[in-house]
């Protein structure tokens, strides 16, 4: 039996299911992970922490997971200086997937839109049709950016209820200006929609750039999503979080699942912070390869789009970009093909991992 | 601010956050946790584990949850002589919570509808509203048993899109007569509805009860969703699973979130599946206790409901049942008011906390 012929939602039949390749390669390099792996005192850490957490694994979790909200209000405090953040303006789920999806029932659902300016992060959008709101395709420039003006038009047109603001975006890498951002809040306010604000990258961005949480205080409808699963290199532990008014966090409450965050990934998450300097002193190595690639790609007369992200998004001579895609993978590097004509995706690796992708890009160009 | 003056779903504003009180109290008997922790040698295994999984935390989580898949089939065929189940007819998520909001995501939504029969899990109806699936109240008698000529004329009468079953039944303990199952999936199939048999509690049922799971050869719409966080005593770990036609599992694919099961819940799981003797060895001891439990609350003269679950619900004679839950938490007993007048319910405990229960209710009385 096919699942067509089992009686789903019919708005369902035309998706694929989501999913990069999982193949298992020597360099993979296409799903934007930390090419770091948590250092050994992380670990040991984490191994203590998980063993006092399993002696009571027969009880229910924290189920508004409080502690943990709160060393990710001081993380902010201290990584962004946002000072004004308390537990009450943080809330945290299995992945920002599980965020986006939470905001996306409260605020989206069935005779409700979202919009979002493509190309930008796919769950945008497969998480609005799941949740059955509609979803609206905004459009960036011919460079990837987004234009302030055509995005307010495009506001006032649809009268979405849900903006969605990826910066630095992902696909493509650029990170916003903070003008921007505030002509869409003020456009979003126009028509009463929230504004979700996706910083996934955030920690990767280029010196100066400012974060979407510095506009918190005057934007009650503002909600700043992050995630541990990039620059924290935590992906394995699935911990995605954000920053909004506490009647933000309140009006979740209503749709998330009891007991969502296992006690093992609070205790993970709360480890992680308490490491913080170690995690995120993986960065500035990530960016240097980051920069190292754009700065090779464009050496080649590849055209490159700016990267405030731990990824390069890059233009495939001749267009054929499956060609090349393949081509790499038979190097034994896995880059990610996001499905626009011409362009393929490259993860920031260590600096031999970084190698081997430019050397087996030369030979396959 | 209040969340109310938020853009939130309309049809969300009727709804409370859901929750059981959260309190620490010397004898939580409220949330049907099992009483017992994980055996020392479960969480110097589980440690080992966690830290093997942590030292590639910076890489995402096999997304398909496959080794964990296929150590559930081998669970079920052990425990449950559920021989021709693999891993394609196995599925996880965080808690079966989680399972159930797949489902609806995928049979139920707008349009849609499931009914339930309640008193029963909450659950089954807040995620219903949460995924915008339309909730049809189905009825059980008045020994909270389930008619089957009475559920398939509702079936029949509402045309539902999916239909739950309980069994063994929360918050009224009984399992389901197979009999009364078979009747359901027939008036099912004749409307072209999901069934969705929730056998979280099935562990603990009285000897010779028969699950669901026998009957999925023959039912290709039919699912069976269990939990580890009950009889597994793994609450903390947010780990449920079900069992259905591979085909369910493909259309499932449809709406999970990418990466939804961390590296460490698989691991978790896993390590609970290789101590799966050591941890259902604390099943008769509880099922000794909720016997007991009902036996002397019968002595008592209190009216009792038959369970097959490790809590029994009982009738306060009076009919003041919020009067009674105060006066035993008073005792430091937290026991359990789900909202049905005159009744309560408590989760079997070790034998010191069950008799701090009885101790406590007698003098409460």
């Amino acid at each position: 039996m096919d699942y067509r012929d089992l009686p789903i939602r019919d708005d369902l039949r035309e998706l694929t299911p989501y999913g990069a390749p999982q193949i298992d390669v020597p360099y993979p390099l296409n799903t934007n992970e930390n090419p770091y792996g948590p250092p050994p005192e992380l670990v040991a850490d984490l191994a203590r922490a998980v063993t006092e957490a399993a002696t009571t694994l027969n009880r229910y979790p924290d189920r508004d997971a409080t502690e943990l909200r709160k060393d990710l209000a001081d993380y902010l405090a201290g990584a962004c200086h946002s000072h004004g953040l308390t537990v009450r303006n943080l809330w945290a789920a299995n992945g920002s997937n599980e965020v986006l999806q939470q905001i996306l029932q409260v605020f989206g659902g069935p005779g409700r839109s979202a919009i979002g300016f493509e190309p930008s992060y796919s769950m945008h959008r497969l998480i609005a049709l799941a949740t059955a709101t509609e979803w609206v395709s905004g459009l960036r420039e011919g460079d990837y950016t987004l234009d302030a003006d055509k995005a307010i038009a495009a506001i006032e047109r649809h009268q979405p209820n849900i903006v969605f603001l990826t910066s630095p975006n992902n696909p493509t890498g650029t990170a916003m200006e903070l003008d921007v951002i505030r002509a869409v809040l003020k456009a979003a306010d126009g028509v009463g929609a929230m504004v979700v604000v996706d910083e996934a990258y955030f920690e990767f961005a280029r010196p100066g750039t400012p974060s979407a949480l510095t506009l918190l205080p005057e934007h009650p409808r503002l909600i700043v999503t992050r995630t541990m699963s990039k620059a924290f290199a935590m992906a394995g532990a699935r911990v995605g979080y954000l920053a909004a008014d506490p009647a933000v966090i309140d009006a979740l409450l209503l749709v998330r699942l009891p007991y969502h965050l296992s006690a093992l990934t609070q205790a993970a998450a709360r480890t992680a912070l308490r490491h913080v300097g170690a995690l995120l002193g993986t960065v500035d190595a990530v960016k240097a390869q980051r920069d190292r690639i754009v700065e090779e790609l464009t050496a080649l007369g590849l055209p490159v789009v700016p990267s405030d992200a731990n990824f390069v998004f890059f233009g495939v001579p001749g267009g054929d970009q499956q060609g090349l895609w393949r081509r790499v993978l038979d190097h034994g590097v896995l880059i990610r093909d996001v499905g626009i004509p011409g362009m393929l995706r490259v993860t920031a690796g260590t600096e031999p991992e970084t190698t081997a992708f430019l050397n087996a890009l030369k030979e396959s160009l």
